[in-house]
């Protein structure tokens, strides 16, 4: 595509093309000002196949914001509805629908609350609650979730890579097996989530962040039809960036060309008054070699170098190699939290792609219509009682318990404040038998969630930087339980509904039926 | 991100950072305008766990070209590399490498040549080759793989679907689950591999599509909410878009509520001249509720209004939906090929992430390098033979037998042409006791599939449009076994070395050992 395409592709009408013909169903039955409410959740945490995630790191935030404030209708793309015909050859839009974009086709009305970057989130908790003129909002839903679930489902993938490799340094190698551009916004989640660096130049550049690597196996290749070898790669490498010298040792063979010719080079910079940074490991079984790898390392005087495996990682992996490092290592002499702790995880397709679970299944729903001054709660009923969803204009809290462990996030009215209540009776939020009653003495702190992001369009927050958004992960993950942290079958996390919220929705099902 | 750093992220930049410290290592070693020959290809066909793909689509290289021709190291892209240090707090890049890649970082003297999109492809076929000075050639790398893999996965994934489907409509959904901006070319890819229209305004906009699209559950919320119900909702509907009446049916109870509210707003819409288009079903079981949704618009007079599914449907989905129509329609009285043949599929999530395979394998390899005026062929060897290369600057050409079904793939040298050759005897590229002799009488045809895309970064090709594509996949489509495309456990097609290929291989292999 030509540059000056993507205005058009990535601008307002980044939408479906039903969020255009409601538009104007609205603006023709004169509700397209009338006030609406929808809230942004899912429905259930990524499961990848063989394990399913127990909590999710919400990310995308402030793009999507940025987004909103940047796009309007702009006379070529109502030029282009202009032209749109319907099955008969007539007009699609009519010149007044297409008069009242121009004037209110951007999102200057709406008012945005949400739960910030980086907070660890559950399902069917309202993460983003958007109101504004039914028209606009309802045009905006298209975009708001492509902002939303794709950076929450790497952020959550990456904070479980992160986890698995115990803290280790985690960079993200995905550019080149991402899905597109998706790998701009996917390095950025991939930050908040849990990595550390990104191989990716230009968003590191946006994000003023040092990027990360050093060669491939093609140098090595060039080096080897040249008649220099292997080793004349590595001494090109370490002649180049002596202080910096990290080599790729398994173009030809790991243990017998790769190690012994990066060992004679690491000394020849020692000579030289350099300190070498280590090896990188890209196939084979990462667990053998790396402990093969530290063995030779160790013994040839370079106990300080890191050790950076790449190849296909994910969590599960990850774990496996460190089970098997410390069940093998011993037997080569090699102690395995020494090598555990010298070990860098490069991580591409399975994290940028979020493999298993290519997608987040966030929803944005009608819960309000303001009819004559009041909110009117608006429901979908689904034979899947999951699906059905928990109406009205509500507020979000989070519950922690006497260790100052998060025990349960909270949906209530608007008009209702937990932290007033003793005791506070959760309910679950489609089993009517299950509830439970805690006595506020139980509670250490009710944490309201929502923040205020847009008010009637303007931005009334400060966006946090993402070291900001990284530590308040890091905060929010050491509040969880270890359990719900599990890789593999993960404790559920309780996500509950007020009395009152209960008795509401219990109503309006009693209605729509 | 805000717009103005779109242009650093999606720039020259829109690479990995090992790119640049190799490119600087080859210009400090005199290696960086040394010609170089890569080759961009995929190692397998997409594997969705259950099933796995017998060939490709081949997508992405407009767009990538568009982005070759555009892009070059900016002014503000070397300051950012000025100012990047190493470990030791050293700046990493040195002014003269900056100042030569201000005059010659960009693709300007690059020679490409590709297989056109649309083609049906294979694994370990050189799709694109890429011949040009060391290190501009590759800085290409990542961005050339970004652009080409997910292109040719989704249009792959779309062409299944529509096989799936039998070539009945097909509509792309999928803007809201994509991974981000990646929604963007995969509705290209999606409309290139099968999907005849996407509900993504603006690219619909970008390539002169019109985008499709009527209404969400929210509009009948929001009538349910005002007090006039689903009938009110379809009322309001059919007054607006009298010609273009097709209703989402399953908001409250698709059976009880639903379908007779739409057939009783159809019977409205006829009695004022207008013809309903159909309905939409988007939950539950989408067979049993399209055979007793076609019954009741049979019954009720409107035989030939269409019946939209949607919600999480795949190749498979369809597959078996078709199949459960075929068994349990005539119980109904309903037919069931009038019935598969009035369906309209709408494709969301399992397309446009190609879930299950939600990346494509592809690699650029360095093949060759240019010294002293003579093409040097490249090697890596794995542990794994499927992964060593294929060295050296080749042609790509395709058999087709007496039937005019392409029969094999075949990888020659460059001053080989199999056009002379009788018989033409295939190896197979890694088994030594694997080949086909075959009589050049049977063989029909031998096609070469490069072509000369860029001359030393200049267009000599001029790009098909989307249909013209499109037509070339149904054209390959056509020319290929059913075996082929069945789509599970397809037959394998076949990619053969010829014999000189082979020898310069298994010469290669031994001298790098």
């Amino acid at each position: 595509m030509k540059r000056s395409d993507w205005l058009t592709a990535e601008g307002i009408l980044y939408t479906d093309q039903y969020q255009l013909t409601m538009a104007q169903l609205y603006y023709r039955m004169g509700l397209h000002e009338k006030w609406a409410q929808f809230d942004y959740f899912f429905r259930s945490y990524p499961n990848y196949g063989s394990h399913r995630a127990g909590y999710c790191i919400n990310a995308g935030l402030e793009w999507l914001v940025d987004w909103m404030l940047e796009v309007r209708f702009r006379d070529e793309d109502l030029e282009y509805l202009r032209g749109q015909v319907g099955r008969t050859g007539r007009r699609l839009f009519a010149d007044d629908f297409l008069e009242w974009l121009r004037e209110n086709g951007h999102f200057g009305a709406i008012t945005l609350q949400a739960i910030p970057e980086g907070r660890v989130v559950h399902p069917n908790v309202p993460l983003v609650v958007v109101q504004g003129p039914l028209a606009m909002a309802q045009i905006l839903e298209t975009s708001l979730l492509n902002h939303l679930n794709y950076q929450t489902l790497i952020a959550t993938k990456a904070s479980r890579i992160r986890e698995s490799g115990r803290g280790r340094l985690l960079l993200e190698f995905g550019l080149r097996r991402a899905q597109d551009k998706a790998a701009i916004a996917g390095a950025r989640a991939a930050l908040i989530g849990g990595a550390d660096f990104t191989s990716n130049v230009g968003i590191s550049h946006v994000l003023g962040y040092p990027p990360k690597g050093t060669h491939a196996h093609s140098m090595v290749q060039v080096f080897m039809a040249l008649g220099e070898g292997e080793l004349g790669a590595f001494r090109a490498y370490a002649e180049v960036y002596p202080d910096d010298c990290l080599l790729l040792v398994d173009t030809i063979n790991t243990l017998e060309s790769g190690i012994p010719n990066a060992i004679r080079v690491f000394e020849e910079l020692r000579r030289k008054g350099h300190e070498p940074v280590g090896i990188r490991l890209d196939s084979g079984d990462l667990a053998y070699l790396s402990i093969q790898a530290a063995r030779m390392l160790d013994e040839a005087g370079f106990p300080n170098t890191v050790i950076v495996l790449s190849n296909q990682l994910d969590e599960l992996t990850i774990w496996e190699i460190i089970t098997q490092i410390q069940r093998e290592a011993p037997r080569y002499g090699v102690d395995p939290d020494r090598l555990i702790n010298r070990l860098v995880y490069g991580v591409g397709t399975r994290l940028i792609t979020s493999e298993g679970a290519p997608a987040l299944d966030g929803v944005y729903k009608l819960v309000a219509v303001r009819d004559g001054g009041q909110w009117i709660p608006a429901i979908k009923i689904s034979e899947t009682p999951e699906k059905t969803l928990n109406p009205g204009y509500k507020k979000v809290w989070r519950l922690y318990d006497r260790r100052g462990k998060a025990t349960a996030d909270l949906l209530s009215l608007e008009d209702e404040d937990p932290r007033q209540m003793d005791p506070v009776v959760l309910r679950h939020p489609t089993d009517h038998t299950a509830f439970r009653v805690l006595p506020r003495s139980e509670i250490t702190e009710i944490e309201p969630l929502l923040v205020d992001i847009l008010r009637d369009g303007h931005l009334v927050y400060e966006f946090p930087t993402i070291e900001e958004i990284r530590q308040q992960r890091q905060d929010d993950l050491e509040r969880l339980d270890a359990g719900v942290k599990r890789l593999i079958n993960p404790q559920t996390y309780h996500v509950s509904l007020t009395e009152r919220l209960w008795n509401l929705k219990q109503e309006l099902i009693r209605k729509a039926h």
